[in-house]
């Protein structure tokens, strides 16, 4: 995964190499910045006014000054894959921190907020999202306050660890036995064609894609209850799956080592990865169901 | 405060200019590291066993592999004094992270931590500890796991400024009512002449200054309870105080405009911050009680 060179900061576009933060940096020392992952298919942006509405939230809870207008943003963001020629499926990383001072908790008194965004070629976890993936389950250690998209991840991280080291996709969090999320995805339990997830309160993050599923659920007559389930119900659940900008929507079908459902990816699921590749404009040609037959 | 120009990284020293992260470094994208802050006094460190400790803790705690070994470590931060020529009042900070790699949750594969360690000249907070300081209340919504000494601060951060805001030096943290440390220090609650703080817990930072104060309490007779105390119990306090490796010993003369005990520094403070000065061997004409009465 090549970055493209084109970076863009809180000035301009420089090039790669240039781009080095120095050392008393506040994203650096404190984790004092927020971030978001954009998804692009064939060179376009995907869910870009949720990402850049939830861009602003995250400063505005964190007092961090963003270094664009609004309108500049998303200008600026399509600068960045024009500059780079991107034409195909990538993800944007874009991180604003509140700048590089003297190393004190409080905000420094006049520092400006450093900001980046670079463009990566991603292509879609095809055969994740066709064949299903294995979850593990984790106590939700993370803060109170997870709806910012803040760049204190160091919990996330070490449960995607634990999930990987057991051979498994995500890590399913829950806060004494009632779920909330994954490691760096919202998720969702499927009984009787009604799908559950998490209501979004302050401790689990306000997914883009989740914000679709929703609308996708209310689009296609499937009841969508934002109420919270347990990590002990997933042996009744008819499906599990979960979503994020670069996994998109795709199916759980074990959680520590104990099957859910029959196996095998459902039908809600299934409906839910149609509708996203609907909304996304993905060609026939990329769809997960083009190579094998729909009715699964 | 300038940076002394020896800056100690994972390999050897290089000069300041010359220290900067890439972007995509895991400290500044996910906080994905340690670090310690280590007093120094004349030239000489102050509880450097316990730093040194510490941060070999938190790195397992989190599976970084501290660059050098524990005996190598002594001698690379003896030298980052050395080199410098640092002959007074300093602080060191220095930091571990799981290293530089293209971004993702989980662990890179074969990517060697980074490391920096620099000094700064710190005088001591003489007046602030002399007179006291002033704190507000704050919710406790940082992650479960704050005895790890590590990169994700953006909740003390807030915490901070919160208090900084309001004209005060610390925010005192809890969970429920129930106090657990403050933004950047131990809190400790003075009643009839008995401590009461925090359990060591997984919940706060086991401070080093703090495992002093207790040594400085079976010396003086003073009974020393792992005790939690309510914000509500604050205003039955004789006395209340905090401590930090920066902060050293510091009476809380107010909580949240309420004035604590009879708004002087009290009697139990005051010997632990004899206690402390005597064992960092501040000399006669540095110390807090070397201008005012060595009564009050």
């Amino acid at each position: 995964m090549t970055i493209y060179n084109h970076i863009l900061t809180e000035n301009d576009f420089i090039e790669q190499d240039d781009l080095r933060y120095p050392f008393e940096e506040r994203g650096l020392q404190f984790g004092d910045g927020i971030y978001e992952v954009i998804r692009v298919y064939d060179g376009k942006y995907y869910l870009i006014d949720e990402h850049v509405g939830r861009l602003y939230r995250s400063a505005a809870a964190v007092k961090i000054n963003v270094p664009y207008k609004k309108e500049d943003m998303y200008k600026r963001l399509d600068e960045l894959l024009e500059k780079n020629g991107v034409e195909g499926d990538a993800k944007v990383y874009l991180q604003i921190t509140r700048g590089s001072a003297p190393r004190d908790h409080a905000f420094p008194a006049d520092t400006d907020a450093n900001l980046y965004a670079y463009v990566k070629d991603l292509p879609r976890p095809t055969e994740l999202m066709r064949e299903g993936v294995t979850a593990i389950t984790q106590d939700d250690v993370r803060w109170d306050w997870c709806y910012i998209k803040s760049l204190n991840l160091l919990p996330n991280v070490l449960a995607k660890q634990a999930a990987k080291e057991q051979g498994s996709f995500e890590a399913i969090l829950h806060k004494n036995g009632e779920v909330t999320e994954c490691s760096s995805s919202n998720v969702y339990y499927v009984r009787d064609g009604s799908v559950y997830t998490h209501p979004a309160k302050k401790n689990i993050l306000h997914g883009c894609v989740r914000m679709r599923i929703e609308a996708f659920c209310n689009q296609e007559n499937i009841e969508f209850n934002e109420a919270p389930f347990l990590v002990e119900d997933i042996q009744y659940a008819d499906e599990l799956f979960l979503s994020s900008s670069t996994a998109e929507v795709m199916p759980i079908l074990k959680v520590d080592g104990q099957t859910v459902g029959d196996g095998t990816p459902g039908p809600v699921t299934r409906t839910l990865q149609k509708c996203y590749e609907q909304e996304a404009g993905i060609p026939e040609n990329k769809s997960i169901f083009s190579s094998q037959s729909a009715t699964d």
